[in-house]
């Protein structure tokens, strides 16, 4: 079994060498050369029994906690500049996981060009992972800025994590080609951070989807003083497909879902192609699925008619 | 019990009203105002069964978790500016102990001035209370920096937290006095912060001591490529006597105890008084143990002997 100090070593490894002007992981403390703007932060936790599903490796559940804050980072415009990881292994893990865990971040650090500057290593009764991020902006952009008449934007299609869960774990049927799609929407997450950072400028407001689109849809209105009319559901092709052969709303799946890594976010009318034209430059694709009210609901229209879109999502320690 | 919102509600008032430059609790990512400088990064994780003996409370143990953090800032001669928390709680954890959780966050933003500009709330099958802080410095102490002839110095004595934890934990016997105050040094550490502030100019390496001064030595060692003849033992008062009624080794008891938030550093011969009166000053003492050489050994004089010193402290997943 690997103690703390073969720990730090993988996880060296996993950060490679640090370029000029960053700390090399060991010492108390970590350095980074800033950027200009303001310091932006965030702090996510990766739980074993809550976010590591029956399937995902260690090596996926370790680029995972990463994702998680890559996926803040993206609906916020901000590109990250560095990270930090706090582990908890439990007492007797082995060396092959703590590898895997390593070649995890080696995923993220490749994947989204973050450095790994610093970590700190202990014994948990589950595997946690602690991802904790810095970046520089000049702008960051909020959840409150949204303005009625603004329109409402999703920077990918909803559906397919929860579909991809219910498979994992409910033993739900899939055609193959969906399934494969929809367990790697799980465990494999893209975050849209190039995508976010090109959107940036003409986002009014925008979060991510991490607990759901009716969840954020909802936070956005709050924030801003607006409601919502939702004009069509963002489903991810095969998703109501899915929902019929296994007897599901497909609606709520697209919903109150959760685990999403899209950006939800508001727009000025006027700014829509613009958007759309710097969206598709960075390699993504960007829907207009509703628009901002004066009137504080929100609501889905279906064929003329407007539906309450509950607010509903995932709670952690929340009534299940 | 209270659910995610709920927590992060109580999180929010323990941070108070966020001073401007400063994001409020809640949103996906927290930003604050750089200060001149590098920008100094610590991650820490305190989970309940390794780090919250029998008779800590939730309140101790969230404070414990920034003071975790502080200290290793303290080491480097960095003044925090702020900290974000990543919780995982039971589920079923109450109302309680939430508020717990949160009045000792607010015990550290009072005692260490700095902001609680984040986190995030997780479900996790024991108490964990991750401390991500952030701060500013023009230059950061590193390990690797002692030449021989330095002096080796710190910043308080030692054995008191391993004295404090034998009582809590294993019934060990003690004076009523020294008992109160080795608990207390477990239950509420002190970081020595404005120490460390005001020492940094003269250090010309350092680290803390929360794997125990032997371990801590050993590190400054290697990382400078010196070794040290240590000349006396910072032993708190009253350990000696506790070791003795208690059939243990005191050496052993400061050496290799660990949980201590003491510096140990080194400083230039010639820096020694000056460096005395800015510790001083700060309402702290400064006491030399020894000195830095060339022979690359870790040794105690006793009566004109050597005897090694072993690198012995606390390892994360070690073999015990």
């Amino acid at each position: 079994m690997p103690d703390e100090f073969e720990v730090i070593a993988a996880m060296s490894k996993a950060a490679g060498k640090p370029p000029k002007g960053y700390s090399q992981i060991g010492d108390d403390v970590a350095v980074v050369t800033p950027r200009p703007g303001r310091v932006v932060l965030k702090t996510d936790m990766l739980v074993e029994h809550t976010d590591v599903p029956a399937g995902m490796t260690y090596r996926q559940a370790a680029r995972k906690a990463v994702a998680m804050c890559v996926s803040d980072f993206a609906s916020k415009g901000v590109r990250p500049d560095s990270f930090m990881i706090s582990l908890g292994l439990r007492r007797g893990v082995d060396k092959e996981e703590v590898e895997m865990v390593a070649l995890g971040l080696r995923d993220a650090v490749e994947r989204w060009g973050v450095h790994l500057v610093g970590g700190d290593t202990n014994e948990a009764e589950e595997l946690i992972v602690g991802c904790s991020m810095v970046g520089f902006a000049k702008r960051v952009v909020d959840r409150g800025g949204a303005s009625p008449g603004d329109a409402l934007v999703v920077t990918g299609a909803f559906g397919l994590p929860p579909a991809g869960l219910r498979i994992m774990l409910g033993g739900a049927k899939a055609k193959a080609r969906f399934g494969q799609e929809a367990r790697r929407s799980v465990l494999e997450p893209e975050p849209s951070l190039d995508v976010g950072v090109a959107l940036a400028p003409y986002l009014t407001s925008a979060m991510d989807s991490s607990d759901g689109l009716a969840r954020s849809i909802h936070t956005l209105a709050r924030a801003s003083g607006v409601g919502f009319v939702v004009e069509r559901l963002p489903a991810a092709g095969g998703v109501m497909d899915f929902a019929d052969a296994n007897d599901l709303d497909g609606d709520k799946l697209i919903l109150e879902g959760g685990e999403e890594y899209v950006i939800v976010g508001t727009i000025r009318a006027r700014d829509v192609r613009a958007a759309e034209r710097a969206v598709k430059k960075a390699g993504g694709e960007l829907t207009v699925v509703g628009r901002a009210t004066e009137r504080k609901e929100v609501v889905l229209e279906v064929g003329g008619r407007l539906e309450a879109i509950r607010d509903v999502g995932w709670t952690h320690l929340g009534r299940r």
